[in-house]
Order: structure tokens, then C-alpha cells, then sequence
């Protein structure tokens, strides 16, 4: 067995977490808090770094992996734009950190490296070709294709949130309306306890409380129906877009991770319910949807991987 | 130059269209219909290898490549089933045609083999990864990733035409609902003039013309507001789908052939105004939507192709 160290890189929107891995193992973990002055770009650098630098110690790691949300050019590095941080503009990360860390330091979007993960030691292990999605506070997702994650011409392909369900839905983010985002994310549970006033309290903690989804979905699973219909209406719309990617694709396996896909028992009898009337017999009966399996270690194993698969 | 000539033959519903071809030239050109002793799979067998045989009389060619519609098992030449030739189920027709003319055959899907052609030899040439739509009396659709056409686990992959572009639209033949075939296809245009009673006669001959969409489109290029609401309708239900392909696989190059596509002048006005909405600006901004290079030759050079480019 080899043991080569790397690192990989969990960027989230409030705090940054870093994992030292050897083979398939998360070996140690460190998780700090982003302060504002951690959100420029220079304080982005400084905060990653010092991280990094923290958890490696004197030891020799390979190089270092990093996931961030957004818009990310893989080939070179470079962070075109992400939501969770909208005073970067194509910041070459990669290159900034190489010069601090003085080893090689390869980016992806978040969605992606958690679909490496799962495809190296997770749930699509051997699986061959399959998507991911990530329900979160909004969705993501990428394409494993042939043996790597498929990135497409500018890098941004995957992007399965985006897929519209509802052609006359909702307005969505990315300045389309009805995407599936609108409808299997933290933002649409949000949504729609407040259009249902279910708390009572339209202004308050509730619906900001990062335990909502955890809420609903145990008064799902206890039969409240209105927290039910949420989760309902979820795996309906998850299936229009698990079953146009089963039938564009051909795929044997579709994998659903994310927070949200914790509540994968609340949601999954109506996607596995509306499925057969969204993809064809042939396709879908090869076909298997599930959750993931690494769930919080995906991140940092995809962004490790990046670097130990090369 | 290579001398190397090969056949494609583009099995339709109707007839067998057969040619033979040197590089990216037709050079012969047969086509016979088909009789309704031709639609058996012994009796396809025998048309299509008579035909093929006509064609070549005593030159020698490298093999033959054939286009069919429906399910096609790429690697293995069988047809799975066919919507055109009901009674095929399985049908091992590359093994049969080779037996018959002692030649390697190989066989695609109708749609898959278009693709391949204009990546060969048309709008597709050099632009690395793109997807192409076939709007005819159907929709169907390939891939073409990593310099081949993606064909998926089994050989299913690319039908566009049946993700969904309104959840809750006309029932499709294929199980499902809503799907894009329902809105970009010669069936959604006989559909809509039905409901209109454009003719005046539902029963008629007139919603069977198979110049229907010609007249259509000439009436819509004239003014006449019914028929531009058709092309309206189909460019915005089109923009959806490919923006969605857009967004999901960060293409450059979305195609769109078959016959509906000759209308592109009187569809892409309101196709182009709805993908704004629809895709990433910065995935957009990159990509083309153009009609074929090809048009009536793709499935011939498409399907020689099979051949030739092995």
C-alpha cells in the first residue's frame, strides 16, 4: 500500500475544511470558521493557507485538492465566479496557494470533487458512468463519464440544478425560473415553510435554523402531512430530472448526496413512484438511484482524489 | 487520397435509402420502398441486402454501416425494437445482413448515426463535443463526447427528444409526458392543426401530407399568425431542452437536423429569444445552436461512416 498523503479541501460558504488522506482514509481533520476579512481574495488565501499549513505540520503530503462552489476552470486553476464569495473574479486560487504551500494544487467545483469522491470510494466505485447530484442549499451536480468527472468545454458542465422541471416555476438564481433547485433544496423546504407560515413566524430563526431540513424530515417520517407533502413534491420533481438524465445518458446509476439526501427515505417513495413515467422501461430498469455513500468525508476524499489520481 | 469506399444505408420507415461512399463524397445513390412483405425481419433482411447489393454490383467496399430508428445495441448489431418495424424484437440484424453479403456490417441508431456524420463531415467537424436533434416525425438525438458518438450502458443513450419540457404536457409515446417530441416534431405540428382545424378537416389528407411542415413553414414565413404561433410555441419548447443541454454538459455546439429543422428560420427567433432564460450566461455565450450542414445525405455518410471510421 502506498502512503502518500494529500489534502483535500472542503470550501464551503461559512467555513473552510481541510482533511489530511492517505489511500481512502480521512487520517485528520480541520475545520475553521471563514471571518469577513477571510472572504476577499487575499484573506481567502491567507485562511486556506494557514489551514492547510496547520493540519499538514512537517509532514510531506502530495499536494493539495480543493473544492470550492461556483464556477471553476479546473484546467488552470482559476475561479471564474461563486456565489458564496462574489468578490472573485476568475481568481487563479490554484496558482496563489501553489506559492504559498510550495506543492501542486489542483481546484474543482464543489459538486465535482464530491462526485470524484463517490466515484473512487463511494457508491459508484465500479460503477462505471453515472450522475450526482448534490441537495443542499441549492443543487449541484456533476457527470463521472468514461473515468473522470466530465467537465465540458468551459468546465461548468454538470450542472444538473439547473435543468428546468417546472418550465413556468419559480424564479431561480440563475436567472432562469423553474430549475430544479427550486424544488429539492434547503432554499425550497425554506420556501415553502414560509409560504405555509408552518413556524408561525415568517421573520424569525425557523426557517434560517440549518436544522430545518432535519426537522421536516423527522415530522415527515412521523406522518405530519404537510411536512409529507414537501417531501412529496421534492421526489416528483426530482424525478422529471433523474429520469431525463437516465434517458439522455443511458446511465445505469444516479447518486443523490447533499444534506438534503439524509432525508432520501422522506422523498424517495415519490421519485421511485413518478420515475416510471419519466424514463423508458429499458433504461430505467438497469437503473439504480441512490444516496451516497461518504456523505460528510465526500468532499474532502473527491479533493484529495484530485490530486492522487492524477 | 484513400480509395476506400463503403456503404451507408439510412433504413427509414417507409423505404431503405442506400449509397455509396469515397471519403466524405456520395457517390450512388439507391432507394426503394418498402413493400409490407419488407417489414418482417426476414423480409427487411432480404430488401435491405438486395438493395445493397444493387447498389455495389461488383465493386468492392469495406463494409456496410446502417442507420436504424429505435433501440439499437451498438456493439452488438442487434435491434432491440424498432417503433417503425413492431415485429422486431432483438433482431440480430448486423449478423444476418453479414451473412447475406459477406462484409463487415455495423449498425446505430438513426439519430446516433446523423451525429456521427456531421461530426465527420459537417456542422459537428472539428468542433470538439456537441449534441445534435433530429426533429422529424419524431425527436430523437446524439451525443457526440470525446471524439465518438456516447451511446451509454446500453447503447440507448441520446434521446432528447424525450426529456421533458412541461411536466404536465401531452401523453408521448413513450410512456411519458410532456416530452420535447410533443412540441419539435412534424406530430406536435399535424397535432396542432387538428386542434385548430387549420384544414378544416380532421379527417383528411391534409394532416398526413408530408409536406405539411413546407406549407406551414411558408405560411408562417408569410405572415399568418396561426402557423408563426406553431414555430413559436416549438423554438420555445426547444430552448428549454437545449438550454438544459447547454447547462448540463457545457457544450459549444448544439445541432438541429432533420426535416422540421429546414424551418430553423421560422423556429430560431423565438428559440433564441427563450435561451437567455434558459442557460448560464457564460455557458451561452460560448455556445452555437445551428441547423445541419448535411441535411438528406447525414445518414448515409453517417452511417458509412460506422465503417470507415472504425
Amino acid at each position: 500500500m502506498s502512503k502518500t498523503l494529500a489534502v483535500g479541501v472542503d470550501l464551503g460558504a461559512t467555513r473552510v475544511k481541510a482533511g489530511l488522506v492517505e489511500g481512502d482514509r480521512v487520517v485528520a481533520t480541520l475545520v475553521e470558521p471563514l471571518a469577513p476579512e477571510d472572504r476577499t481574495p487575499e484573506g481567502a488565501v491567507e485562511r486556506l493557507a494557514a489551514t492547510v499549513a496547520r493540519l499538514v505540520a512537517d509532514r510531506a503530503v502530495a499536494g493539495v485538492g480543493v473544492g470550492v462552489p461556483g464556477v471553476i476552470r479546473h484546467a488552470t486553476g482559476v475561479v471564474s465566479q461563486s456565489p458564496n464569495f462574489p468578490a472573485w473574479h476568475d481568481l487563479p486560487l490554484a496558482d496563489l496557494l501553489r506559492a504559498r504551500l510550495s506543492v501542486p494544487v489542483l481546484l474543482d467545483n464543489d459538486a465535482n470533487v464530491v462526485t470524484l469522491g463517490e466515484a473512487r470510494y463511494g457508491a459508484g466505485r465500479d460503477a462505471g458512468d453515472f450522475a450526482l447530484l448534490t441537495l443542499g442549499s441549492g443543487v449541484g451536480g456533476g457527470l463521472f463519464l468514461g473515468g473522470d468527472v466530465y467537465r465540458g468545454a468551459e468546465g461548468m458542465a454538470g450542472e444538473i440544478g439547473h435543468l428546468v422541471v417546472d418550465p413556468e416555476g419559480p424564479p431561480c438564481g440563475c436567472g432562469g425560473r423553474g430549475c430544479l433547485e427550486q424544488f429539492a433544496s434547503f432554499n425550497a423546504l425554506r420556501r415553502w415553510v414560509q409560504r405555509d407560515r408552518l413556524f408561525g413566524d415568517l421573520t424569525g430563526a425557523a426557517v434560517q435554523d440549518p436544522d430545518l431540513p432535519e426537522r421536516l424530515f423527522q415530522a415527515a417520517l412521523a406522518g405530519d402531512e404537510r411536512c409529507r407533502s414537501y417531501f412529496d413534491e421534492m421526489g416528483r420533481r426530482l424525478a422529471v430530472t433523474v429520469g431525463g438524465l437516465l434517458n439522455l445518458l443511458n446511465l445505469r446509476l444516479v447518486v443523490l448526496a447533499g444534506g438534503i439526501a439524509r432525508a432520501f427515505p422522506a422523498f424517495s417513495p415519490a421519485l421511485f413512484a413518478e420515475l416510471p413515467g419519466r424514463a423508458f422501461p429499458a433504461v430505467l430498469a438497469a437503473a439504480r438511484v441512490v444516496p451516497c455513500a461518504l456523505w460528510e468525508d465526500a468532499g474532502i476524499l473527491g479533493a484529495a482524489a484530485l490530486v492522487l489520481s492524477r
